[in-house]
């Protein structure tokens, strides 16, 4: 068995050292990264785009099922859609930890590793961050840099009666995948020598433990010359997401629940637990992929490729913000958001 | 009795509504804060400077004797200090938090209120953040951004051989202010009806619960046209901050004792403890002063400003980083940085 090195043996500056003794800064953008008080950027025209998102032990993830590796990988791509979501490019990352002193080394370079990963995936320089002790669980937090030109900004507040509403993907997976895991908890917790059954959960596994981010999307819209009206990543639920875009641009919506994309997989696993589809995809969150709305004319540029769904319109305010089921029943949408507290 | 919020009352979009409403943007380098998915900056030819702390319930703070209010206010300028270090200008924050259930909204109004006043006194925008549940204690990170011209960028490996040493304001009053409060807590455990003895000791309280950033230093250097050849901010104690500067510029140094300004309070508290003042300084951390190294002939222009005081020079590599004892001896400095692990 190897040794494991507790965290106390480096001590704070040993910590910090080693945990970034093999990061390489190779963006332009980046002037100093990591070493001295704080990191240096060089921006030039554009404009400069930045996020910040907390993740807690607990709360947005349970380690008795979440391998480290993955999480580091999750917690900046999950970071970086926000970028994306503004229809820039992501660029910089800082990370700060909180870990109890029950972690080792070893088990820092793993969550290390996957942040690594997803840094150098998505062309992402890691300029900073701090690392601390924490009483009790490990906390996260990550702030990322991004930029784009002014003109290519998208908010979520500039959507138009009559714009057509697309998505990336498909929706619902992230949490299909939990409910599988927490399932497996619960039989681990019962009976601590069962074999976990997750073959067959691939998909909506990978959505929940290791999603990807959209940068894909931004470069394609890109290519095509189209600016969203308005964009939001998907990180709380459809139902949420539309509803802040509405909110802001003063208007309603109709979204088709018909075509809203799930994947197979994502539906035989929620039927599995006796949850409707739809309702993952609405209200399930953490699938990061891009909502957006658009002008019919750009729409007709989109419509055959692929990765993306028209799933309803933009209405007027009064009209309120609705789903029309399949049955041709037309709901209010309800916002979920987080419910930790 | 006023009556008490509870979190949940309000939800998570409510909480941020509730949290963020009568922040104004006011700067002309803030495009658009908060209410999207990132806030968006501009800052032309400026280089960007930035920095993230996270704070800690029961590492970094002691609800049991910290006001909310301070400790708000505290993370700020503890944070921004990182920005005055670079010899920049602090512009926006961001600001995550994750808050146990046991939290009231009129709480967390106290924790923004000190975050609202610290940001005004220091003309930040708050510009955006997270707040998510906590399962334990309360944990706050603070992204700070800021600007400096190219050429005015203080790193921590520009010291040279000859070099003056100096350091703003005093030291070792946030650790002295630390032992009278810990003192107290513990009576406090032990005599819950006691009345605390804080009367004379303002100073180092305030040191300790309500630090300043030096915005005014890095200020007089720019008034001066003094750029220091490294600078660094006191939040780990003198000892390791001027081993940082030494190991990266690659030279040694020769701090005077007699010389390190230490506040008659900051000593008068130390010794009621059997602390020597001297250790105070060297090892206590969160002064938040800055210690910068220039050359002599920058020396002379700021050798009598009642801010600054010269503590010793930069020495060769092959000297090391040594302190001459007030009846001259000379011992090796140690790094002590945090012991939290």
């Amino acid at each position: 068995m190897t040794k494991l090195t507790h965290i106390s043996e480096l001590g704070e500056f040993g910590l910090i050292d080693h945990l970034t003794q093999d990061i390489v800064a190779n963006l332009p953008s980046t002037v100093k990264a990591g070493g001295d008080d704080a990191a240096v950027l060089q921006y030039q025209s554009e404009e400069i785009i930045v996020s910040t998102d907390m993740y807690v032990e607990g709360v947005h993830f349970d380690l008795v099922y979440t391998p480290l590796m993955h999480l580091g990988y999750k917690c900046i791509t999950g970071s970086i859609s926000d970028i994306y979501a503004m229809n820039g490019m992501a660029r910089q990352a800082l990370v700060s930890l909180a870990v109890s002193s029950k972690f080792t080394i070893e088990a820092l370079d793993e969550l290390y590793s996957g942040i690594k990963i997803a840094c150098k995936n998505y062309d992402i320089d890691l300029v900073g961050g701090d690392t601390t002790s924490s009483k009790s669980g490990l906390v996260i937090n990550v702030t990322v840099i991004g930029a784009a030109e002014k003109k290519d900004i998208c908010y979520r507040n500039g959507a138009k009666e009559g714009d057509i509403i697309c998505v990336s993907g498909d929706l619902g997976g992230a949490y299909a995948g939990l409910q599988v895991l927490e399932r497996e908890k619960r039989v681990f917790m019962e009976a601590p020598g069962a074999q976990p059954e997750l073959s067959g959960f691939d998909y909506v596994l990978k959505r929940q433990l290791r999603p990807e981010a959209r940068k894909d999307v931004v470069e394609m819209l890109k290519d095509l010359k189209i600016v969203p009206t308005a964009m939001i990543d998907i990180s709380d639920g459809l139902a949420s997401e539309i509803m802040h875009i509405c909110k802001q641009s003063g208007t309603g919506c109709m979204l088709e629940e018909e075509f809203i994309p799930i994947d197979e997989n994502t539906s035989e696993t929620a039927l599995g637990f006796n949850i409707d589809p739809t309702l993952c995809a609405l209200s399930g969150g953490e699938d990061y992929e891009l909502l957006f709305t658009l002008p019919e004319k750009d729409y007709e540029k989109i419509k055959n490729l692929p990765d993306f769904t028209k799933i309803g319109e933009i209405t007027s305010k009064e009209e309120g913000c609705k789903l029309n089921t399949k049955s041709h029943n037309k709901y209010d949408l309800v916002a979920q958001g987080w419910k930790h507290f």
